[in-house]
């Protein structure tokens, strides 16, 4: 039985919690809003991001930042990517010893183009940080919760301490396989939003699934294709945290992201979209991020590209899912491994 | 302007035979039915295949094999992959020139183990084959007619046959990629059917989208194996013929594999499925091949083996994906690769 934090207490990192209590560990999950914590402890339920789940009475609560640092042994960040850096900071004030860190965050952060391990390197002294492992995966967070049968990657350079996360979350229904290439599973993570995005868009223009197959799969070839160049492996953009997060963003009602894109493909402006949907959309930030990666690094992203175009420059969605049509190779290979 | 005979007025040979008469090329569609090709040059409709579509005047129709076949310099098989070999044979009796043989068959056949270009191969005298080329990809037929973006490769050793069926079927819609790997995308279209069945079962039991994209992960990973073994380039696997079409027939209910597989995991036997849909059902025999391909080429593939088990073994459906999940390896690259 261990000791574990999470922070945040959206539906993610509800869910992880869950998982943490019911496998038996001293979990304390830790919100901002102390309206938000005092339910989790005296109601056991989280409306506003799992309505109708009852939690584990064995699951509590605080929002005291410093009380969720110094339950725990290990420490699951589960806030917005965008917020990842300013937490670092809070927690500095108190870490005192080494800590396991998972992190469960996606995206780039655009201009620093640093990826979330990255961030969290940046923040948190080295003598507190005893590893960081990023699990990540297709994994909605309503289904975890019925108990659906889940897989996802827990990726660190050092295998024993993806081994360490693995214990900690596997059970019967949420299965976790470790993996060494975090560059590629964080990269896999944070770029599958961009394709999501463009997904929603397609889907919005009334384009249909021939259309959306294709696309996923060339998102999918200049995704890797990037990551490889920033050191990824290759095969891990074919397995959970590639592919399968990808595969289950672009294709379910429930992502985010490619909500947004719908929005924006049925002739909404992108500030529209955002006003609308009153959160974070992961995926716009990291389309700037990726796009600023394809440059530096001199990888063409058609996908991207056409995306970053409709988002910050005005370009109209028809068009420039025309263009990516007219752009395309005529030899398969050709066009995903120029 | 070529001369095109499309064999097959199902649902694809039909949209295909619209696509080529819409290119302006003396299109010729063959029924085996007498009243089907009446309709079709009368009423310019197609209404048990493809209801309220409304056919090029110019797209004829005939239910005589022999000129059908006298027409063409281009011959499209588009009958069921049950009946290319009666096909062929029967059109041995007319065939008198080389002609360029296209087909959008997708299967294995059990015993022999053919792919259907080698199927072809067996009963199409050489002298009268100028070449085969295979066109697979991310294709719902429903959505060709309505000019929604198409995207399919077109797949023969010999680059400029490949180009030719390239040339014959490109238009703004309807886009072709040419590959000179024709196994990898007989077998990426061949072996989808599989997963697609699968993919099937796991929703028929209610287990969600995790549950469905990790399974299409790692069916992709498992017949990429097979066909690796077989002498596909890897890559083919990763593109429209492969994860395109996979992504395609996994995620819609308008695939028939897909539906078929998910009666079953309603509690149906296989007998019941296939009296209820009336229609072939691809990937079951597809299923009884992949089985015997992975023992004659000594590969794993853990999730056509549960399949195979669920429909020729009486096993039961939800014991059949537990074990599936049990037989996991906690690598994530393990489990892939083994």
């Amino acid at each position: 039985m261990d000791k574990v934090t999470v922070l945040g207490a959206g539906s993610w990192g509800t869910s992880l919690a869950i998982v943490l209590a019911e496998n038996g560990h001293d979990c304390l999950l830790w919100s901002h809003r102390e309206d938000q914590a005092k339910e989790i402890n005296e109601q056991h339920t989280n409306a506003k991001y799992l309505p109708s789940v009852q939690l584990p009475t064995t699951l509590r609560a605080t929002h005291i930042l410093d009380d969720a640092v110094a339950h725990a042994d290990v420490i699951v960040m589960a806030v917005p990517t965008k917020g990842i850096r300013e937490t670092c900071q809070k927690m500095m004030k108190t870490l005192d010893r080494k800590i396991l860190f998972v992190h469960v965050s996606k995206g780039i952060e655009p201009d620093s183009l640093l990826r979330i391990s990255e961030i969290m390197r940046e923040e948190i002294d080295e003598a507190f940080i005893e590893d960081i492992v990023v699990l990540s995966g297709p994994s909605h967070a309503e289904e975890v919760v019925l108990h659906h049968p889940t897989t996802v990657a827990a990726a660190c350079e050092n295998l024993a301490s993806a081994e360490r996360v693995q214990d900690l979350f596997m059970n019967q229904y949420f299965r976790i396989y470790t993996n060494t290439d975090v560059i590629g599973v964080e990269m896999g993570g944070a770029l599958k939003n961009v394709i999501a995005l463009a997904a929603g868009v397609t889907d919005g223009l009334g384009y249909g699934d021939n259309a959306k197959a294709a696309l996923i799969t060339r998102g999918l070839a200049e995704i890797s294709r990037l990551g490889v160049k920033m050191g990824a492996e290759p095969l891990t953009f074919s397995g959970l945290a590639g592919m399968g997060d990808l595969i289950v963003t672009c294709t379910s009602v429930h992502s985010r992201n490619w909500r947004a894109g719908n929005m924006l493909g049925k002739g909404m402006t992108l500030q529209e979209v955002l006003d609308q949907m009153g959160m974070v959309v992961e995926g716009v930030r990291t389309t700037k991020g990726a796009h600023q990666l394809a440059e530096k690094y001199d990888v063409i992203m058609p996908i991207t590209s056409a995306l970053y175009e409709v988002l910050f420059e005005e370009q109209n969605a028809t068009e420039g899912v025309e263009k990516l049509m007219q752009r395309m190779k005529t030899h398969e290979m050709a066009g995903f491994f120029e």
